[in-house]
């Protein structure tokens, strides 16, 4: 099976070329100015396209039961809509499990999640659920079978404390693991919780009020710290939405300690004025949507190179579930947005035809950093022989209107609904196979190979400084 | 003849209040939560509605003859288009006048094209077209005539020398004048500017390739040096474009150094793709538009504080006009937008109703922080007793989308056309007369009044650190 | 009862002159340029001196029970020490009480110390040791007692919790107290501790490597948010030792939060080559010195305007004592440097004679901006009519070298022994009495009064950005 | 010929470890834990030392007519005091030429002057004295022959304008070569010097006044800007005095601009107050030296990686000359200080002995950043199999008080008089022979070789970011 990409502008993080590629068997065998096509060769003409390394996403929650309700996107149809958004990886994270499991109970269900339904390559993110002996003894086990990340979380039920968090991220540093975290100050928000609630004060505006920026900003500058403590512990900032928090891991960056940070495109786009809508339920998600301003410090961050990853933190519960089970209380609706399929569009539009970002930071943004962070490079993120026929293709002559009915999640509502933006993804390769073309889905569930990831390694990501 | 404005929510610089506002004989007499009407009173109800300062315009330049062309708005179509769009003063820069000639020279000239013409107050910027001693020993003159400001060019034909300014600027610093200034490097400009002229590159986007940001911000750091030199002069930078001379800013700042920054709304919403359109000839100003990153390093700076003030260098050159001249070539191209119009709608959409800044920033953008500087306030700048009953009232409910055939300057076209506003200009009031009414101009040639302004003072005003 | 100091350069935190100054019955008369001298009436000649208000150090732990050990300072050999070193007023800490002591208990007990005892006028901080309704309850009271300040632990016994924070900053911003806080990370700590303890790491430099800068920092980033999310409330950081901490604190004063830092003369000073020394254990402190980048930081911090009071946290105990109970342990040494006596000449040779700093600077860091934190400015930090004849004149041509033997507290050492000063003590007036002459104690113990301090006001204080 | 150095710590820019160290034939041969001697080989016990490569001084002017005198050190006793001091390797600048001069005739004037003289290899920077055809022209030929990098001034009588830079570096660009630059504002100095002479003001203070800070900080500012208008063209400052400069290119670096900064001993350890010294006149340099607080910057700048190399700017007039030269006027004062001997024992001992600086740090300072600097990495600045065997052996147990009668240049008297160093150069050796052992100069005339320097190249160096 081979497939010839002829005419596209070839975009890597590290340049662009005017190329012709050729995939074979899955991975790519070469790139060159000109390649002729061969009889049993399909051609895909990619003229005035840009054709980049397939998306990397590496923050997706699907199948996700988080108490309240479990997300309705399973590994098919979040896979699919990643797909269809030209995300050809994801890394999604085990969810909790019963009180006291053993990591490898999360790793097994999950495992089980997603086979026979992923249409695109995937791999999970551990999640340290509480610290004792037997989960930090199975650390370097699950690092061996490839989940070289695992996510603390500072908030919600299996809130880590510092002790806990110093202890498990010396080992995971040990064992070649990288510490992803949540940030969010749970004392702050567990007391305007309960202010807001004793004062029937449950609109979902009282959502965002109750998880100011302070407090993500505050555990971004404490997880710096305890990392710098753990013993220059390599860690990754998920979902930063704020440009306090920013400014911490900027100084931080200066400094050179290892530390990364990932914002999403809801934290670029949306502002809190979501929260004054009608449908604001929809809009529920931890940390809340900020100020306009944060848009912009954020986008400053994309610009000089502060920011490293653009994710999804996919997570889809529907309006109708939403509105159910919360009856409009927010602090009893799950918290979470869709956008899996939407992230490559929304970022190529609003960053490289703004020229707010060249195509090379773009790949590095959607593909090629999060695949170093995590231990996929150079199968994933690169256009290179050798490399997986992972592939999408972008036109920047088309214009696309974001509609929830022409999106391929499990959703009843897109966040983004009338997003206009330049471009459109035409096609989408899964390993030299066209699983996307031109509006239409043309993968297939149980085509995605679960990956086993490479123990953390700095050696290729910038250590303190913005590359750009 | 009183006016009285009921039921508003009454904005200045340091607070807002839902208040009646009384103006009586053209100044505010009182304001006070209920004022009852008497008989003779108009009456106004701003139910819903802000109730704040007249803007303030303190970059305009008006019937300016720049040597390829003179520019299309005089005193009546700008002052007209200024009232219609909120903003109740304007101060004009005198152009440049005959070689060598007196300031006093270009005082009388700007005082006949504004007299009979002008429906707002007005005041002028003088400009130090040469430095010699004849120039030096005039500007404690003017200063008595109320002309406390002064411009200073680094590029175009009357640029100064690094000696001229440091000479300029002790003068006006001890004379008590604050100096202003263009800041762009001329010889980097002339040197490209050439080159793509010879290159025969003379579509408008080379206008902008020709003046990098680079050549910006290298004179506002030089200014910003010289004015230390100068026996820390105080220093006001117009028509900021770019992120990094606002770090130069911020860094002067911190030192505490007397220096504030004005950016305009092209910067903050427009960008240099308007170079690849087809009317780009319209869009070509100095310094030019940049890339989307630095609106979103503005706007970071106006919601930080960074930025002191929100001034609009309108300057029209029709697009028959600019099309005719130059041929296409932008080396033969007047340069300027118009924009005075649209000023105060598009920060208070873009900026109040984003929730970027809050209501009492807008103000101090609009027309404190401009009044304070340049010897206005409290008579402008201000809603309290005793100052000019110069009123804008605008609603943020309604929604208003630019067009140039609604507006009331005398372009053919608008920078801004089809852009929608959230909020629209209800009614102007210049010394307590509606000069605009629900769309409708209804002022008048001539009522507009020379102001005479004090001396600078920095009392006021913030002397380093943001002021939020 | 009357002073008048002649001939010398009197310095306020906001200007200078050569002035007469004249005390009356204890407080300041007035100042004037000649004042003639009467026949009953003291003379002093300072010609050649700085005349400046006596020192304010609102950090010292006089007579303290830290369970290992009490300090061998008490009021008496403390203020006597103070005294004889320039400074007149101090606020003191009132130590940790029987477990779930009343508030009241301990200013009971601390005003019985300092009774009879004190040279100087003095005052104590509160000390938040618990929080409960109780405590909450009395704050009120004691801040109407004059005790308008109280002091967290984030390490050690008492540490409060964040949800405590959240709830007493709340309280204490409410009640007009100012909050200060030892901020340490305790759980990074008591893990360091731990580890070289049962490693038998128990010399002196397992003491500042069981507690790395980033302890610190985190917990002041910490306290910054909680500050913030506690209503905005008043924070002031005792004791910085780092740069690091610095960064975070620049960052909050750009935002305009209310936040102020003292630092120390031994984090200025003295640098973690100490802890190399045979009398290491005479170092210990908490937090520990840091590397000698820390002490050009903190100058940096000094000079730009970044921090805003110097204190001493004077905690004496003698070297004979530290090698008796710890035995040369770390962990079981008490902890605490002298140095009351010294702060006063240490920053004005280091600071002032270098250039570092203006004389006006100096008075705001040891005086002035502490009289204003603490609610006892105008009375004390200040040399204006009303202001109480607190004076301290120092030689600029005289040159004194550190010697414990000449000191007057208690301890049996000095960290500074051997630093050379450029200047000298050479009287120190409180209320109008000459209580130190050219090397002579000449107070006597009892004449200090207790200062009912103001409640906590930010009018005269810098709210963001620095003052230089 | 061969020579062992055992026991010692041998220190890279990127690592240390106690090893052996063999030289044959004036080239590193190999390192290893553990070397047997054998029967041929000079052995040197560095038991307890470091062992670094030679110090590489980058800026010295030996022999150099400043038109008000020649230097009073040539290329053997500048030399000489470089080796006594550690430096195994300098680049000196070649002085001013009859104007109009090619380039060429200064490298023959100056190769002139080493032959015959230099103790240890050398080579020259050109200096661009005027911007002509003819220079530009020549400019390829002299990176030919090995002269890759030039310095241009932007005050003194060969000072360029901002189109003479623009077109020089572009050039020099193009050709490989590395741009640096004597930044300081022309026009204000000789304002200012003028409004001092005129006023009589001509004692040595005056020289500081007359160039103050901002003088300096604005060429910075300008020379960054104007370097990436001429094509991102890379860049050199040498001799940083201040902070603001500092902060300048921190910015430029945070961009990732290619711009690298030098700083030199005095402005690290010395400040205005000498200018009060009775022998003020030794002191007189340009830029002057700043105050104290200007030492804490930079120092900083050390600690955290904005400063990337420290060299001396030796350039000695006795104090004999000076005095009669001058006759006290600073306008008539030769300027410049001797260094050359005391740069590496200053640095190590306030840099590595107080824990500011790791001793890789300091090699990266002092001679591995040089050499990539300047194109004679791996050659030079390197401990290893084939790098030239150019060492220096501190111990750093040794204290080391500077006398002028100890050193071995040309000078009568050192800046530096009295500083006491923690550390002794115990041994320099240049490709393998032993130049100045314990004390003793054991050179000779004649020995240094002419480097020819490779072209520029960024390859090895931080582009952007501070490189701890």
């Amino acid at each position: 099976m081979r497939v010839l990409i002829k005419n596209g502008l070839v975009v890597n993080a590290d340049g662009k070329r005017q190329q012709d590629l050729l995939i074979e068997d899955g991975l790519i065998k070469h790139l060159a100015d000109v390649i002729e096509a061969e009889p049993d060769c399909e051609i895909i003409d990619a003229e005035g396209c840009y054709v980049m390394p397939g998306g990397v996403d590496v923050h997706t929650h699907f199948n996700i039961d988080v108490g309240l309700a479990r997300s309705c996107d399973d590994f098919f149809t979040g896979t699919r809509a990643a797909a269809c958004g030209g995300t050809t990886t994801i890394v999604d994270h085990m969810g909790f499990g019963p009180p006291g499991c053993h990591l490898r109970h999360q790793f097994d269900v999950y495992r089980g999640y997603a086979a026979y339904k992923a249409v695109i390559d995937y791999s999970f993110h551990g999640v340290i659920q509480h610290v004792n002996h037997s989960v930090l003894d199975e650390i370097p086990m699950m690092v061996e079978a490839g989940i070289s990340s695992f996510k603390l979380y500072l908030t919600y039920q299996y809130k880590l404390s510092d002790d806990d968090v110093l202890q498990v991220m010396q080992h995971l540093h040990r064992a070649g693991a990288l510490t992803t975290v949540h940030p969010e100050n749970d004392a702050a928000i567990a007391r305007r919780r309960t202010e807001f609630i004793n004062a029937g004060k449950i609109a979902p505006r009282y959502h965002a009020l109750s998880r100011p920026l302070e407090c993500e900003a505050e555990a971004i500058a404490r997880m710096i710290n305890l990392a710098q403590l753990a013993g220059n512990a390599p860690l990754y900032i998920v979902h930063l939405s704020n440009g306090l928090g920013l400014d911490y891991l900027r100084l931080a960056r200066a400094r050179r300690q290892p530390v990364w940070v990932e914002t999403c495109p809801q934290y670029l786009l949306l502002d809190d004025r979501c929260y004054e809508r009608d449908d604001a339920l929809n809009y529920l998600l931890s940390p809340p949507l900020r100020g306009a301003s944060h848009n912009d410090a954020l986008w400053c961050g994309i610009h000089d190179g502060s920011i490293d990853t653009v994710a999804t933190d996919h997570c889809t519960f529907s309006s109708a579930q939403r509105q159910q089970i919360s009856g409009g209380n927010f602090s009893q609706c799950p918290n979470g947005l869709p956008g899996v399929e939407n992230r490559m569009l929304l970022l190529f539009s609003h960053g490289v035809m703004t020229r707010r970002i060249s195509p090379e930071r773009f790949v590095a943004l959607t593909s090629a950093s999060p695949a170093k962070l995590f231990g996929l490079w150079p199968q994933k993120g690169l256009l290179a022989s050798g490399s997986d026929g992972d592939v999408v293709i972008i036109d920047p002559r088309r214009t696309t209107t974001i509609r929830h009915e022409l999106l391929h999640d499990n959703a009843d509502y897109s966040p983004y609904e009338g997003f206009i933006c330049q471009g459109a993804i035409r096609q989408t390769l899964s390993r030299g196979r066209v699983i996307f073309d031109n509006g239409i889905f043309t993968g297939a569930a149980g085509q995605g190979r679960f990956l086993r990831r490479n123990p953390f390694s700095a050696d290729r990501l910038p250590v303190g400084g913005p590359e750009l």
